[in-house]
């Protein structure tokens, strides 16, 4: 079994940090879980039966209380809420109790804020069965629940006691879902400084699903990840990089109500967005553009428009939280390494970048 | 104008501390909340429009977005939850703005959790206007909604960044619900070590209603629990003391649903039954038990049972959220500021002391 560590400062928290313990298997996993807690609770999605025929197998934990969520991130929604909340009462969970966050962003973010709220607050694990969950929602404490009028909008900053991701999961999602999980990959390779991740992942993509490989991408994409969250933890300012393409993926997400794109799928095409518009607003090289949209179409992720509008999507910007006032605002980037965020953007620039990706990748 | 300043300590926060001013005039907050954010978001509760009506006229805050709640405590449920964030979303909530929350625990409660998680948490300032919650819910950071399971199982650690408490508007409340008031300040005078808070308000019963004396009675009682919250804000132990009464509270709240008991006239109640269990099970003086109750009746609190009985109150006790695993137990007194708590209490000897109020006071 080969494992890797890695441990994410959290300002301001009791423990001080947290490990991610990133292997190809949930041997390990049992012993520490029963090590927590004598009260576990496992939470996870429909959908997921081989994964948790997996987990309770390998982990060696038979019996123990288990919720399942409606598959799909319309579910992450707040009128959820009530119902698990009732059933977390009605099994006597109490302040020693520990859930288990069994599946990908979805039910960790909606898990995560359960966790966070529930009693005033009780530990949690998340357990990442998604190669996206792994390097992005797992890192950095934001759990989230998703309101009518927008993704998101309701959470806290909460952070998991341990995360453990067993990478060989990842390979159970259908092959489109599998490629998606790459999109924040690829954006933190865009920020990293040295270019060490990005080279690594151009040199390797023949091989991406070999567990060893893998593990390496996912330890590097987590560790890019958990040194921005812990100079920032509550996105006062650095932090908001990370929001790299995702203007436009909520913009995505939100126009089709949450029905057609995953969160991979939205900020894939986001991505682009963000990297025409830094070519064209920020002097990023239309070299390293080029060589970031390779590698994407490398990967198989998904670049297209699909029919929407500009000024549609637009409108639905006006919505994200990351909004002061009622200029909106992009981050993008000015080199490898080198992101800028809080760029005002014109729904001009915005249209002439999206005509761009359409005429390129339809 | 009298005004009193008091600063709670809280570990963890960003800020350190935050200020309770407890006064007789809104006339000096207008100027402190327009400094705080040039987008003030008012959230106050139908009924209290004479409130409002003083509120705006001494701050000299003209328009401003409001949302009103609808009166008592069974709205302060998760089910409101989406109205209130849909709404904010719409009138374009950022990270700038601020929520006033203007009213008693209720409102207090509420909108410290809406604060808690709208956008991962805005800060907010409280405005007190029972005397229940200037005392209480105001110091502390517990905010909290109930679900159909129980009251307050779903909240955070949450603080203002301001507490403002104008002690004029304690007596715009009915006269039954301007005595509850009492019933945490009786409480945390009994669990004050060197007993002058008990006998100021002794020996001040006659001129309670002055604002001076009531001024200095919020300051001592707010503070009081201020110092137990500031060692222990998130009720690993010693924090727990303050439930001294609220066991039996909760139950008569929850097996009415809500609906025919505010917190305070729960909590006297209660109150009563923690003090003579303390004297069956733990050593208080009887002596010490009669001085409590003859300044309970003095005050005019109510401390009859109400013709419920003790095998339905205990049974409702189970889902209380103090609970680990299946034992109830109790916070109660040795002596004069000798609280103990997690004392476990068996459906006998709860039925004996509840038989002994309702032969007592009916």
């Amino acid at each position: 079994m080969n494992e890797l560590l890695l441990k994410v400062d959290v300002q301001g928290s009791a423990s001080g940090s947290y490990p991610i313990h990133i292997t190809n298997s949930y041997a390990n996993l049992g012993a520490k879980l029963r090590e927590m807690s004598p009260k576990l609770i496992f939470i996870s999605q429909k959908g997921l039966e081989n994964v948790l025929d997996s987990f309770f197998k390998e982990t060696g934990i038979a019996g123990g209380l288990l919720y399942l969520l409606e598959q799909g991130e319309r579910n992450k929604h707040i009128s959820r809420l009530a119902d698990i909340y009732n059933w977390l009462i009605e099994n006597r969970i109490d302040r020693k109790s520990v859930l288990v966050a069994i599946g990908g962003g979805v039910v960790g973010d909606f898990v995560g804020f359960v966790a966070a709220t529930i009693l005033r607050g009780v530990r949690f694990v998340q357990v990442p069965t998604t190669l996206l969950s792994a390097v992005d929602s797992s890192v950095g404490g934001k759990v989230a629940v998703n309101v009518d009028h927008g993704k998101n909008m309701v959470g806290a900053f909460y952070h998991p006691e341990l995360v453990y991701c067993n990478v060989s999961m990842f390979q159970t999602l259908p092959d489109s879902e599998w490629a998606c999980g790459f999109s924040e990959i690829v954006k933190h390779c865009c920020m990293e400084k040295t270019g060490k991740d990005l080279e690594f992942l151009e040199s390797n993509i023949d091989q991406i699903r070999s567990p060893e490989i893998l593990i390496q991408i996912v330890r590097d994409s987590a560790a890019f990840k958990a040194s921005i969250v812990s100079e920032d933890p509550k996105e006062l300012g650095l932090r908001s990089i990370l929001n790299l393409g995702h203007t436009t993926a909520h913009a995505l997400e939100s126009i089709t109500e949450y029905k057609q794109f995953s969160h991979g799928q939205a900020v894939s095409r986001g991505l682009v967005t963000a990297l025409l518009l830094s070519l064209a607003k920020c002097g990023l090289s239309r070299e390293f553009v080029e060589r970031v949209l390779k590698l994407m179409a490398g990967l198989g992720l998904p670049m297209d428009t699909c029919g929407f509008e500009a000024t549609d999507l637009f409108e639905h910007m006006k919505f994200d939280k990351k909004n002061t006032g009622d200029t909106i605002r992009f981050v993008l980037l000015e080199g490898q390494g080198k992101p800028v965020y809080g760029v005002p953007m014109s729904r001009d620039e915005f249209q002439t970048a999206w005509t761009q990706q359409k005429r390129r990748y339809g």
